[in-house]
């Protein structure tokens, strides 16, 4: 048994929360609203953002973050990738040295171009950072459909560690020592995921997706090959599985804005009628930036910053897309390798 | 302009001959059945396998093989596999040297382990053989939908003459020198997509589907760089890509069986019910085959060949997965890829 604190109790807070207590640990839930961790108290059930999943009564809640972060074996920070470096700023002098954090979101910072692991080291360097990342809803880990995922850690001892904590019958871990291509993939494939949604609202098929898809994670992978990731990485679970989930799924907000954008709407008029956070806006300026920056081609991401920023009509970026000139399929990836970093383990 | 024979009015055959002649090329359709070129002649529309895509006036079909096949630039052989090599027999004493033959049907012969190509070349072995691949509905080719594809070819010059002859502003086909990797991707993904099938008909969710989808995929890539195919491919359109399509559709017969075994039935049951081929249950076979031969771990290929011929149920098939020993999720594909074969172009 561990003693877990969860920081942030949104849906795949929650979610998270609840298979580890399953797996028989001691689990607190940390909020910074005060009406939420109420509700959870109160019912045992986050009605807004995971309806249906029951939390056990022992489970427990606070708003107070010195006492989730006390004396707990493992961390989980579960905020939006927006409030990741104030959320760690806060933590950091409460946090013992080598204190196993996990950093469950998605993103890179806009300003530094950051991962968010690479935030959290900055801002709390005595912690021994993991990211835990794949195609997970957080509503189907919460009803016990069979799940995997990777977590991913520079020290094979915690990677396993991690592995053992939350593994279950439904929920089937991978370790990782790639923690930098893990987190690239996970933050640019919301970009992919925008584009596919451009095409569904555009009216066009499957053979258009899956071509979005399929190229768009080639690049993805051209890039983070060239900053240091592996090609595993990319085209496994946090890269290419997650990807998947997003572009099937409906309860993707990335998805959705791209429909919305495909059948006319301004980037501004998308994003108000979703009305939360679309990561993928954010990411597909880092992904541009990085791409120039690391000299790498990338079509998808390029057309989809002219269509965000740009005013370029969707139809116009797919079309371009289209009549590239004619290549190649796939570079001879045993070259970039040749430019690889070594795996630690 | 190049005179065109196209061998098979399927779906697929008919829609590459649309697609062919709207690039300006000649086109004549052979079919072995009288009443299907009967119906093309009058309707031009194969109202059956490709309803509301009109052929032209002036392009002719014929059910005389001889005449199908003199003086063509190039024969597009889109016979349904289990008459690929038939076909290709008939054909031979009518094939000039160096003629381009494009095959455009998936499968490994399941008794000799052959790709189709290399059962054209051993029956035709005067003729120039390539082979096209990827994510491509017939029904959305068919309807001018944006699609991507992959031509296949050992010689450069004639996977892009080939590219040059098939790409439109909506069907953008790259080229490849993978002709191995294309046809094992493509066979293999079959099964893969019978398994993700399976995961729907348990009532399983997106989750369990990118997972499977996604770990499918990589045991679909071990074996295949094992045989001498390269990562890239088996990552590429006419991999991965392919098996989006597949898994995302309603038309895909693998899917439909591989979801009606999810809900209790037989293989038996499952293919009476589909009514036509579902090419996934010779590849699972084949494609386990050629794992024992080649010593590569593929669990999930495993499983569904014990569910298809050993009776066992779905749901205990993907409960052994998911407790399998703990795992790293990649291995280093930089070690697989030092026995790698040279690239040819």
């Amino acid at each position: 048994m561990a003693k877990i604190g969860i920081i942030g109790a949104g849906s795949w807070g929650c979610a998270l929360a609840w298979l580890l207590h399953n797996n028989g640990n001691q689990v607190t839930v940390w909020s910074i609203m005060e009406d939420e961790v109420s509700m959870l108290k109160n019912c045992h059930e986050h009605k807004d953002k995971l309806p249906g999943v029951i939390l056990p009564k022992e489970m427990e809640f606070t708003t107070d973050l010195e006492s989730v972060a006390a004396d707990k074996d493992v961390l989980v920070l579960a905020v939006p990738s927006p409030f990741t470096r104030s959320t760690a700023g806060k933590m950091a002098p409460l946090i013992k040295e080598g204190q196993k954090i996990v950093n469950v979101a998605k993103g890179i910072e806009d300003s530094t171009l950051m991962t968010l692991s690479e935030i959290i080291e900055q801002e709390i360097p005595q912690a021994d950072v993991v990211v835990l990342s794949g195609p997970s809803h957080a509503e189907e880990v919460g009803k016990g459909i069979p799940t995997t995922i990777v977590v991913g850690a520079k020290r094979k001892d915690t990677a396993e560690y991690m592995q053992g904590l939350f593994m279950s019958q439904v929920f089937r871990v991978y370790t990782s020592s790639d923690v930098l291509g893990i987190e690239l993939g996970a933050a640019l494939k919301n970009v992919v995921a925008l584009a596919a949604g451009m095409a569904d609202g555009l009216g066009y098929g499957d053979n258009t997706k899956a071509a979005l898809i399929t190229r768009g994670i080639a690049e993805i992978a051209r890039l983070g090959i060239s900053m240091g990731g592996r090609i595993e990485t990319f085209y496994g679970l946090t890269g290419i599985g997650d990807l998947i989930v997003t572009c099937a799924s409906m309860h993707s907000r990335n998805r959705k804005a791209g429909i919305l954008i495909g059948k006319g709407a301004t980037m501004e008029e998308a994003m108000n009628q979703v009305k939360m956070v679309v990561e993928g806006v954010y990411s597909a300026k880092a992904g541009y930036a990085l791409a120039q920056k690391y000299q790498v081609n990338v079509p998808i991401i390029e057309q989809v910053n002219k269509i965000l920023f740009e005013g370029m009509p969707a139809a116009q970026a797919v079309s371009e897309l289209m009549l590239r000139d004619k290549k190649v399929e796939n570079i001879d990836l045993r070259q970039l390798y040749q430019n690889s970093v070594e795996i630690p383990w």
